[in-house]
């Protein structure tokens, strides 16, 4: 994805340069051929050439509209992608069980809270009084909360809520238990980020190991080489494994929380199903070369039906409609195409960087990859 | 947003004031070159003009109608993000359990109402005859009900259902139980308010600490504080929480409450999600370039085009023209983007402060700030 | 919204009359002065004229485009406010629990039916042989109902099931419960008339008590009048009644209802918040103005352009193009704003009444209010 | 709907045949005074003419866009309804409980197959080894199967797997139970098929009773005609039926089996609804009548426009573009209203032929009705 | 499919050869008639066909539009088919019980993996340290493993993480298991392999039986030859299967998993219905004849009006704009139909090779077929 404001002309020139170039060759040829060696009948009448410029703008809109309409899809299914790599691990860590023994105990049907976050939003509210206290200071002084609302700094609603931030005990005990307990968690959590690169890999037609090994068990890793369709095998790996943790929980309660989990599985499937659909199913052939025949063809008669006029305008003002034809038609082409390594790609890698992010911070983890900066003014 | 019907004259020369004067120069130039200084060559016939100008007007049209979509869709995510707010609100009032001592008693199972409205809802009912006899009332009387309908006062179906408004018994006591049962549907809604503040500065990239404070505990605040992404781990967040919360009920109960309210946070992140797609990914550059570029030349080639024809009146009528393809690509250019604190950005300040409304108004709260006021026609 | 056929020449001429009398007027002193006067400087040549003309239409199409994209929306919103309506009612009626001292009791684990076709539906099959020899009948008879399903009226199938028809025992003491048992049932119908009815007046920004009034106990409608938000606050007030009405049904078996009837809660948010987006924020002001501006600025150049071709049909032709600009360029601007008290209104009224008749023919009742009927070819 | 693929003659004039030969006509008249009487004031210049032209065809294609967006949505509602009722009668064969006295024991809780198809699939495996025998022939001989595939006759796999076409034991008790256990579910289907006339006459503004007699008990008739919107009744109806039904079943697990239904009925009302939108809400008249009034307008004005230039071939000239022009007008009148027996409609007879025989067929019934055939190229 | 970057000739020729030889020889005639007969009245002034080529070009769009809708539909209904071809397989694998005696068994609640790859899913968790130790592994390392990330091979994360491939106890018995207990689910996926290949000989109208015949018991087969809608058979025979082989769970759990399943299975409802609906309801006919009419008039027109000025070069500039228009419309008529065995075809048959690909392989099959290569730049 082109992500500069201005983009640098060599990738305008890439895309324009040498079509525009024969044409400005062609008009300057039969400039001279009309004027130099006065071959008229070499002049058209510019009807024609009036009638055909509607018709090509008319179809070049028509395909850039298709073209764009595919890209933006694509685009928005890696938005899903993101939204469901999210929703999938924040589900994983609502709703896998701890460990088994602790499972029985009312305390511990929580799970154990990965990041210093959630451990907020575990620990906080002891069936005491502290929260009772917390919302009616909120509450009460909130006409002045507000004004912190407009003023940054607000210290004073800080300092009323500040009884809060009391030691709470109790909380010593939780890194115990932390390292062993998320153990299913973040194997699916990983599960996941490797599915979104396996994703990306099979949509450049690239080998996915090199991307995936670090996610994965080494078993799974030799399993999944045997896989035609690897981003497919991992979602069907997922589902076992999900089935394989719940199984530890009674019944029927095992089978509501598998429903969820699974709608997010289901929801993989699908988005994986479409990228393929895009990536597999270009535009008809058809509204790809009628257009660009028909912007050649155009682009030859338009000296022949100007030169009268123009006489030794006629260069520079083919090049100018050369320019803005080629250019829109050769738009429509790379952005009909959003999974090929173009310019116009779906920035993929630096989504997938920002999905690993977000999971592993979600996991507690606190030594993160940077995100994935552009490179002159291009983001993969 | 502008919401003003007369735009300030002072937003539309901002747009298009300096490119047209250049344009108006332009041709007063050519004009004065063509008349006084007889440089006949400049003139060139009307005919590649007029080519180029319907392929400009649909390039653009093509343009805004891509960019008005992308706003369209934004505004529709923000609506979204206000019903999902109000709904995610309404199931936390519904679906949270009375505190733990309470929910094995039968009458205690239903939720304590946080505000006069609410206790309409659960305390007119009591088993009894008055709403046997309040709903006999209405239908009986319902010929003249319908005509206080159409007469606004009505004053004989008031005076009728009048009785209904004697004092019921066990009132008293709900205020006392009020305050400490709603606490973790408070922090949760809270959470909710915080979440759509943190989401509108994270899209504007300002800093979301200042916004979002009042409405979490401190602890809370400083543990979001090391996370990147602000707004996913609030979801992250009110997800562990109310698997916390909901951990006082049985299991299967307790996973289908989780269930509902796990599709409201679902909800949430796909909004989120598909904000950050349209904040991050722009139309393809190449189709807010090509517009620019060709409006441009063609602006240039005008007056040379109609000086033969309209002498003194080219640079007016090139005002005219150069005043509605620069206004249409500026505010292309403008509305693509409606999330960077723009003329046309989405209010989405505006619709944070109705989100605390009514979402504080559910609690049952009375001190609420008011609605956010539009300043010069503009509503941020 | 216009109903008529054919539109009265009054709501015509509302809209263009003026403007287009405007533009007469400004032609023929055109063609007065450059005919009488003999201002010919006047006549500007044809060829800006054709290029503007293109360019207008192309704008005013993808405007009213817009406007009727956002008009359907809305009509769509409140066909689906029609269906969520019918579909919530359904729902009452359906899994509200029986009045709680039957509802162990096997038999009475059924809702009594609140209407004559209702009573069919519950009466019908007292697990005996009537059933099976009914379907039988329908069935083995079938060749011959088929040629009662051409022929419509079929003597021969109606008196082969005629016995069907005899007297069931039982049937006597039904109306006897009948009363009692749908009051929560019939309570929330009624409040679901009541949120459509407040809904409208919300979206005509007019007062709503007098219009929801019948349909709620007074209690509840003097807790209405501290909302701000009045038919979000009636959802929420349902919510909690659901509630309320359904903690009589034992756990998991009342969350499975709750489940159900919370979507449709849900629904209700939605098409809410979606008519609020649609009535507070208009399509972006620019693509008002812009359209407007250019209509009257390519008109009053229009005269110029073919004063010197047309002479004295020079207004008549004016007259004609500024009819068609200036009706599309009003009707845009009429049909974009569907919830104003406009011409173009969604008749929300007569979908109120529509609703209104809907519901509580469901709830048995007979004596109904008469669908609204259009006044003038106008129904609100 | 018109299925033939080149359309009578009869038809095609219809449409077009009167206001063509009037605009001929005026165009004859206009050459006869223009070239015989010599009225040469008549001749106006081509450029007006050219000007209304663009405009024309773009108002009369989104004219004919949206008339057949709504077209396609009524065509796509229908196909959803198709869809919903094969997948409610898929659901009550699946879900419905058998007889009340069989349930509790384990092998009659599966229902009893309606169909000589569904009778295999309940059948063929009788948890021992038979399936296992089965499949794994399937999968051992698979690459001959494989070549079965290609070549269609495949008579070896065929032999093959004949080994397991011997008799299995317990079938012929089947048929016994079959008369009488299916009875609700084939009541239940037929009030689909029932619903999906009723929504056809309804929609069509017709008697629905002579169509829908055959498909229910004669008291539910005689309660149907009381009211005021019979397929929303009959929805009602059904809903109340399956909620007698499955009271039958322990707490949950109707709940369970109830909720998939009543999903189901939601669809049904959903799409009731967005049907009566339809038929009910025209596009804003304004729509109709502008294109309408112009195209008429421009066809007087055209003769005026080419007389001078075509002569004798203007009323030739003349019959080609008004012919264009008054049938894309018509055609969108007529498309745009999708349910008014016109030659544009929807083919709702067919459809419900075909979704009767379908669900008829499901029950296992042989005796089915025919499909409809197209008379004169038109489907119904 | 046309999968080719350059179609061969021959189908563009095979397109538009034979009408547009037509139009050159008309247009060659003329020219004959016009230079050397000096028939003068043949040539028309060139105003009409101008008129006529924008109306007829902004038609063709249009229609094109329309027809490339339709092929997008059905390109995604056929991608939805795959996704939910592999979301019912993997919802078979793991939803389905195990063997019933095995059930009630803490660690045989877990389905039988099928694959090797499923194996990895179910097995390398025993409850014990290994998972613990894994995922410490993984994460610890992690920035090395970023490394490998970026240098694919990435030697020193597999060393790390090597131990873990330690052979496991307890796999041998697997595949003993492994065998019978899928026999149930296997069946169930290669029924919807049979499904996909149904509903594909369905659309285009061809005997679906050599196709499915291997898929299906031979009972099966002989029973769904009596089904006048095979692919809707198979999913209630589907349904049916699912039904009673999950009758051996316990009720609620049973009534769970099944809802799960019944989703997909109304989604393959939904995506045959829409085929259907595509397959049996063209564009109305009038946008077929209209544009056809138009651009063979326009072409016979064509000729007449350009011959005065064009002489000689006329059959040249026609060819060009007939080949552009007569593929235009040829184009859309082909497009509009995609399951009609035609050039434009959804590729349905490959379509149908890549599911039965993917879902046999998560059954663990080995034996697969290829995927379909095309032929002639043409996939089926």
């Amino acid at each position: 994805m082109i992500v500069g404001k201005t983009p640098s002309w060599r990738i305008v020139l890439k895309y324009t340069g040498r079509p525009v170039a024969v044409h400005v060759l062609v008009a300057t040829a039969v400039v001279i051929a009309y004027s130099e060696f006065e071959l008229t009948f070499l002049a058209v009448p510019a009807l024609p050439v009036t009638v055909l410029a509607a018709t090509v703008g008319i179809l070049l809109t028509f395909r850039n509209n298709s073209a764009y309409d595919r890209w933006w899809e694509a685009r928005t299914l890696w938005g899903s992608l993101v939204n469901t790599s999210r929703t999938f691990s924040r589900q994983v860590l609502t709703f896998l069980p701890g460990s088994l023994s602790n499972e029985t105990s009312a305390v511990s049907s929580v799970p154990r809270a990965a990041s210093r976050l959630l451990r907020t939003a575990v620990e906080t509210s002891p069936h005491g009084g502290t929260l009772g206290v917390s919302d009616g200071a909120v509450r009460d002084r909130f006409g002045k909360a507000r004004g912190a609302f407009i003023a940054p700094h607000a210290p004073t609603s800080e300092a009323a809520l500040g009884v809060l931030q009391a030691p709470r005990e109790g909380r010593a005990d939780i890194p115990v238990l932390f390292e062993s307990i998320t153990a299913d968690a973040r194997e699916l959590v990983y599960a996941q980020i490797g599915f979104v690169n396996a994703l990306r890999c099979h949509l450049r037609r690239q080998d996915p190991f090199p991307s995936i090994q670090p996610f994965f068990h080494p078993s799974v890793v030799e399993a999944l080489r045997e896989e035609q369709n690897v981003p497919t095998a991992i979602v069907v790996w997922m589902s076992a494994r999900l089935r394989r943790v719940l199984s530890e929980v009674p019944g029927v309660e095992s089978m509501l929380r598998l429903t969820i989990l699974n709608n997010s599985l289901t929801d993989l499937m699908n988005i994986l199903g479409a990228c393929e659909r895009i990536k597999n199913t270009p535009i008809p052939r058809q509204y790809d070369v009628l257009p660009h025949a028909m912007v050649r063809a155009y682009l030859v008669l338009l000296p022949l039906g100007v030169v009268s006029d123009l006489g030794l305008l006629t260069p520079f003002v083919t090049a100018v409609i050369a320019f803005l034809f080629i250019a829109m038609d050769a738009v429509g082409r790379d952005v009909e195409t959003p999974f090929e390594n173009s310019y116009s790609d779906i920035p993929m890698t630096a989504l997938c960087r920002t999905i690993e992010i977000n999971l592993r911070q979600m996991l507690g983890e606190t030594e993160l990859p940077p995100p994935l900066q552009p490179e002159d003014g291009l983001l993969y």
